[in-house]
């Protein structure tokens, strides 16, 4: 547990998220060095054992690997910018949520400096972290993530290296979050419309947990045809769907409640029946999804 | 089999559910009389067994036990609103999905005429319609719904009394429907996002059941607060997350995508952030749902 063998690794970005991989680091005995813009956020890690660095380049001159985790890239490039000298020769793995595009950006000016770059997401939260299930994307040089594998492993069990281009990683992280968070706000829709006629969260969590549980068998259903272009209706048709959907809303509405997201779903449908969908199953809007009306 | 000693049972509308619930009522044993407004879609039902009813009333006549499942109430009723005489002592049961108001409507007009009447709604796809997990929700009687129990455990074992008012089971319904559509969309823009680089439903769709598998689990931590309107933020907090919305719409925007479901759900988060729950968890957008800003 002392960490003696174990490679010394840095962490820089101490929100949440930076807190919880700083603190998975040290469990797996690793000697972890931390840096935050706010330096209070470090106190309970350096209680655990984390060397606090005064500055970033401190932070990353104290460790083989370095890991970050800010709000955006535009955060950790003010951070990580001015420190190239600092970084080449050692791997930087930046765990911040971006764009496929920034992550390339931020690839290509770490190339041109002689950084190992792996560009990695985190789709798990919190809690999870550190725990064989925890799931983590990374892209990039297969070398450098197969040299760094065991050591990423203290971070989530779950670790999946998704290909050389660095974009990858994070747009299979922004397909899944579009998808997380566009649930997690329906489910609030759900909890707002059962709550208006009184049922509580707690009542009604039940419900939407056994409904979720049903999703991924389910999903398998709507995606069906979509690669090749047929979207058959016979078992729920898009005519049928689009009723349903006017009933969520007029009960909304009758509630007082916002349903603008929803809104926006049933117009996806209007447009995809008004081009001949209505018969087809749901999957069919994903053709209209990809040609905007506007 | 012969089913002599079951009861007698109607099933009116033969869509794509209509035909399931026929089909799973046959499978148990009842004698099964079935109507459609396009009689052709009895056809491989009275291949299988069943009465096609030449009339909507002597489809009654011939049941004990009504089921109705058409596309909206503004059909059942057309249908079932001039069959008061025949369905007085009968009992309907209308799995028809609607709204609560309307189900309420319908049980007032079914008590006017003498009617058993229950509302029900089914929460799971075709396929799966007559196995142990299907899952149904019932609202009505008690008395009703505890007589005809049995039988319409033919329909789904996974079946659910929640209550003598009747807009119980569509409210319920509705809840779950909403996160279904939302969450059926945001698969789709998912699989556009990737698309858009070339990655195949085939192998991205592993991905989302993955991560829709984690979604009950998460449920909980979004969902906690809520009762007592308190949302810790310090495992997640909005402003954070609305970054990361941006991310997706922004790398949605780059690959021509529609994105207006998402949009609106990062405009409610935008409003949560504007009244001062910036730093607090996800589940303080409720908050805004329940007030709209128009
Ligand atoms: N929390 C989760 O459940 C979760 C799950 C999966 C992925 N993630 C990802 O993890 C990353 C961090 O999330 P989090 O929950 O840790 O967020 P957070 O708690 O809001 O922390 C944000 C971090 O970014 C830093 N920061 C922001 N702007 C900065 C700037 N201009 N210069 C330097 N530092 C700056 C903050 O420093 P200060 O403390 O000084 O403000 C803080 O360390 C995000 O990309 C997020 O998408 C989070
Ligand atoms: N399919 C599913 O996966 C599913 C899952 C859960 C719940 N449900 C619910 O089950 C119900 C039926 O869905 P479905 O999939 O069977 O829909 P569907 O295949 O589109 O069938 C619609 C049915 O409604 C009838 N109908 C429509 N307008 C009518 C009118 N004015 N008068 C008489 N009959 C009329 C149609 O008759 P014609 O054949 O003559 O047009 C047909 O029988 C809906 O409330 C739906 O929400 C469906």
């Amino acid at each position: 547990m002392a960490g003696e063998n174990r490679m010394p690794v840095t962490v820089i970005g101490l929100g949440a998220m930076g807190q919880a991989l700083a603190g998975a680091f040290l469990d797996a005995g690793h000697p972890t060095t931390v840096w935050n813009r706010s330096a209070h956020k470090a106190d309970a890690l350096v209680a655990r054992g984390a060397v606090r660095a005064g500055t970033p380049a401190e932070a990353v001159r104290a460790g083989g690997l370095v890991v970050v985790c800010v709000v955006d890239y535009a955060a950790s490039q003010a951070i990580l910018g001015p420190l190239a000298a600092e970084l080449a020769g050692r791997v930087l793995v930046n765990l911040t949520s971006d764009t496929p595009e920034r992550a390339r950006e931020a690839a290509a000016w770490a190339a041109e400096h002689g950084i190992d770059y792996l560009d990695g997401a985190i789709m798990v939260p919190v809690p999870v972290i550190g725990s064989p299930q925890a799931l983590l994307f990374y892209s990039g040089p297969r070398e450098v993530f197969e040299a760094q594998e065991a050591t990423l492993r203290a971070l989530g069990g779950n670790s999946r290296y998704l290909g050389a281009d660095h974009g990858v990683a994070p747009l299979y992280d922004l397909a899944l979050l579009g998808l997380f968070y566009s649930s997690m706000a329906a489910m609030l829709h759900s909890l707002a419309l059962v709550g208006a006629d009184k049922v509580t969260a707690k009542e009604f969590l039940p419900y939407i947990k056994e409904f979720l549980a049903l999703l991924p068998a389910i999903a398998d259903q709507v995606a069906d045809g979509i690669d090749n272009r047929d979207y058959p209706g016979d078992l729920g048709n898009l005519a049928m769907e689009a009723a349903g959907v006017d009933h969520i809303l007029e009960a909304s509405e009758t509630r007082g409640l916002d349903s603008e997201p929803l809104a926006a779903v049933r117009a996806l449908m209007g447009r995809a029946i008004a081009q001949g969908h209505g018969g087809d199953g749901f999957a069919s809007v994903i053709e209209v999804l990809e040609r905007p009306s506007v």
